[in-house]
């Protein structure tokens, strides 16, 4: 049920009709759109103070330019959501039992007003650049705007500086929006944000400007969140025949207290009490709590770790370390292939580097992962978050990390089971300097165990039941469907299969995998990740010659787009059913 | 034999051995590792340029630091001749038979005055970053040095920007060496260099100034093939309590004319006469020369075709093409990140992009390809060489291709085993406009055939001979691999072997792979790439839970440095003799 059948908004169904909107009305709209973020975000949860800063910014341009002859592509398009609510999708913000039909990032199956689906940061630009290559190329006559905006926590990430500089090399429009709010997630880190600050001071008349200095034209606007300063500073743009950055002063979480104070917290909220500001279901991520510990415990015990993280101290619960040890805390800011090669450069100098990545993230830095830890055998240490079939927008799919990590030499990729082992593996990280370590931290149940090494250097399978006939491999955050399959196994076919805890995604015990064709028929491998590339086919391939039959369970190859997870796992054949299903036509065709 | 007994550089073993020279010696000794840059190039190939053009910077900074205490970086290293020269490697620049004993990059394994392998751009800033990070925590009394020497063209990548991002938090020693040599391999592309070009003519003083601009502290050095300048310049920074660019104009190519005229064309050389200037062993390219061939044949018929590269034209010929369409082609300069972001919004634009790519490089935009290209399932066409088992440098290891590409959704990656074939796959490709299709370009032999589908949109492998028990499946450039293994099977083992080309690493022919079954024991997939994460493990999955036997082929996960091919095949089971031995054994154990 529409909650506000009263709105201005109700009125809007294509971006033209709030052109015929008084300025008066328009500043409604963005009353009305602001509070419409706050009830979907408190609800189901999403961006905040990145919506809540642009309301006006959105509203202007959509006001000044014709979307969708003109283009506009939002930088990570988290902040996208007063676009989609002026181009056809109010009813995703108005209507609580439409909100999950409307996604946080802009969508061109949902609208021609969006041009690419888009969650990582810092790609507007280079896709800007391009839409106005191909414009002048093939419709030189039909003059269109083209816009990216950006944040200023985007601008570190180095890809928006690919962009910019060849942004500079056309002769036509491109109107590049600096939407600069003093913030990326948590605060914006290094030395470009000097310089913005010393543009924003001079009321964007230094002459320092690094936008001038790659021939970029430039504009400032010191009140972003003044509508009438919006819609002049775009129509002062509009139709420009050169690229210009158009700097523009913005407020992050503008309009709600709350969000404009604690600006980090706001950035993004699971489902919350609008009242009182609390989280609905807060959670206490136990991984991350014990390894902040044994963080702590290393450094009091004197060893030389530092912490090191791209622009997301909050996933991992990093503040607190950052609180007690502000020395040892690095935030590279939006920057994930300097976080990776800064450390393996401190690791050869002697100190000991924890990285701290989420597995979509990691893969803006594949090549450092190659070029420099894994060529350099560096001691690296890296934590991984988001390695796992999960609920997310499709944009942010962590799953392919196994075959990012483990397909390349030299680098032991550790898959812990239950947080007693991860720490009896970071602890072996750290300690260890022969070579790059990274624990892919589990993300579903918060289990206990035992661990059954605590040198990992040469991987030892643990068995944790030997039985016979079939072989179940339960990889890291897999290890409960493990023990699922197994008892499904004993009830349904009477078979007293074997458990296995394989430890690692890289190293293969060869000693076990050879044993247990003496007593074994099948072996199944089970990880929370993609098939393509990961363990299971490490293991397929292995047997390949031999009589051992061999089934892998995992994700296949393709994009799952905010998909509930007992839907994945039933599509995927991930259930402990569906799976003793599989195992028994196997044996059944032995 | 040391071909220069007379030379100074005999009496260098140590970089404190120049200490004591005059600076008429100095300049004799860069006048002779000139020579020897040259004499070694010419003999086995390897970069004449950004080693001619840093003799002086070289000198002065042995002359003024104190290596290994101070420690420099240089960035993608291949300007590290005179470094080498100076620290104890002089042996394999003076002595033909030691040429190969020493790399065209830095390697740690080398020398002590050496800290990592590189072989890609874009590093030095931020592994400077790391090591004084680690310097100012572990060792602040050392107050030693730490110089990033990076080149004007390796700016554009965006990890030097995210390096230099982070320089600027630094509260201590840090000296990045700009040197500005105004090129890239081929031209410097964008608007950095109009800002670099400022400063150039500025003699530094332009108030416009990007380094400053965020933070650093800056100094410009005119003449920076003047020794006694850059020993200057070098007395200044020394010591010095902050980060500093010190940005130095050098000539690329210095000393040699030809190297100063052609700056591209001597940036590297295979072996060439160094009287004549020609190459010693001329290749065409035939796979280069048909697309190209192909590429103007559907410009002049109307297609929207656009050619887009990273800075690497003369890879693929494509200086040709640029010519004739300069409308139509794209040096994206180093930022192969942007090169594939901008090729996505060009196609989503209704242009055809082709991106032209080294595989090694195009590890750089490995989130490029999930998150933008794959996720949006956006048709660009890219071509990719290097994807192969080659005696390169360990920096320049193609080999992780497969891995990195065929295990995304969305794409396809075409695997042609000859010219026919791949042109016929790249009509294909640019005619369609459903997904991301990339295109494996051959290394080895230039073969012929006769492509036995034009539209690829579903794989139909071509099932070249039908026999019976074992089925080879040969990856492109291992077509022939494949035939010499069926000869032998047939001489040695009387084995009538079916011989498959698959064409694509991603999708699979179901409809083959499950008839195979009917008279076949053993497939054996033979691909010239590493084995985790390749082409095999996709086919050990698939026949995991059957009967059939699988063997696959390639490389195993490990770096290799500059080993002879013959030595590599032999180390990784890819001689026809082991193929067949292996698989005898595994027929004499059904």
């Amino acid at each position: 049920m529409n909650l506000h059948p009263d709105y201005l908004l109700n009125d809007v169904n294509e971006p033209s009709d709030i052109k015929r909107m008084s300025l008066d009305e328009l500043k409604e709209l963005a009353t009305e759109m602001r509070q419409l973020v706050l009830e979907r975000d408190a609800a189901i949860g999403g961006h905040v103070g990145p919506n809540l800063g642009v309301m006006e910014l959105t509203i202007a341009y959509h006001y000044v330019f014709n979307s969708p002859h003109d283009k506009v592509i939002w930088d990570v398009s988290h902040q996208s959501y007063a676009h989609k609510m002026l181009t056809g999708r109010k009813i995703g913000f108005m209507d609580p039992d439409h909100y999950e039909d409307i996604t946080g990032y802009t969508s061109p199956e949902e609208s021609v007003h969006d041009f690419f689906e888009i969650g990582h940061t810092s790609t507007s630009i280079s896709l800007a650049v391009g839409m106005a290559q191909a414009r002048d190329l093939l419709r030189p006559e039909k003059h269109n705007n083209i816009v990216a905006v950006i944040g200023d926590g985007s601008l570190s990430g180095g890809l928006a500086f690919e962009g910019l500089n060849n942004a500079a090399k056309l002769h036509s429009n491109l109107i590049i929006v600096v939407n600069d709010n003093q913030m990326a997630i948590d605060k914006d880190q290094g030395g470009l944000y000097q310089g913005l600050k010393e543009l924003r001071d001079s009321d964007g008349k230094s002459p320092n400007n690094i936008f001038k200095f790659m021939g970029l034209d430039y504009r400032y606007v010191a009140d972003g969140n003044d509508l009438q300063t919006m819609i002049d500073a775009f129509r002062d743009v509009k139709d420009i025949d050169h690229p210009i950055v158009l700097h523009v002063n913005t407020q992050k979480g503008k309009g709600f207290a709350p969000a404009e104070e604690h600006k980090m917290e706001y950035h993004w909220r699971d489902p919350f009490d609008l009242k009182t500001g609390e989280d609905k279901h807060p959670v206490v991520n136990g991984y991350n709590k014990a390894v902040m510990a044994e963080l702590d415990r290393q450094v009091n015990a004197g060893a030389p770790v530092v912490a090191i993280n791209a622009a997301i101290p909050d996933v991992f619960g990093l503040k607190e370390f950052q609180k007690k040890h502000p020395g040892r805390y690095f935030d590279v800011g939006i920057a994930e292939q300097d976080s990776i090669t800064t450390a393996v450069a401190m690791a050869s100098a002697g100190a000991r580097p924890v990285v701290f990545q989420n597995s979509t993230f990691l893969q803006r830095a594949y090549d450092q992962l190659i070029h420099d830890m894994a060529l350099n055998d560096s001691p690296v240490v890296m934590i991984v978050r988001g390695g796992t079939i999960a609920n997310t927008s499709a944009t942010h799919q962590g799953s392919f990390d196994i075959s990012m990590i483990s397909d390349l030499p030299n680098i032991e990729y550790l898959a812990p089971t239950n947080v007693e082992e991860m720490i009896s593996m970071l602890r072996w990280a750290i300690k260890q300097t022969d070579q790059p370590v990274v624990i892919r931290q589990p993300e579903k149940t918060l289990l206990h165990g035992q661990p059954s090494q605590d040198d990992y250097s040469t991987i030892n399978y643990d068995v944790v039941h030997h039985g016979s006939e079939v072989a179940i491999m339960a990889v890291g955050d897999f290890w409960q469907l493990g023990e699922e399959v197994c008892e499904q196994l004993k009830n349904k076919l009477n078979i007293d299969a074997t458990l296995i805890n394989p430890k690692s995604v890289t190293g293969i015990d060869q000693h076990d995998l050879h044993h247990l064709a003496e007593n074994h028929d099948v072996v199944v491998t089970l990880e929370d990740g993609n098939l393509s590339g990961g363990f299971g086919e490490t293991i397929a391939r292995y047997y390949g010659p031999t009589n051992m039959k061999v089934l892998n369970f995992g994700a296949p190859r393709e994009f799952a787009d905010n998909v509930p997870l007992e839907v994945m796992n039933e599509w995927y054949h991930l259930t402990p059913k569906q799976i003793v299903d599989d195992i028994e036509k196997v044996i059944h065709s032995l």
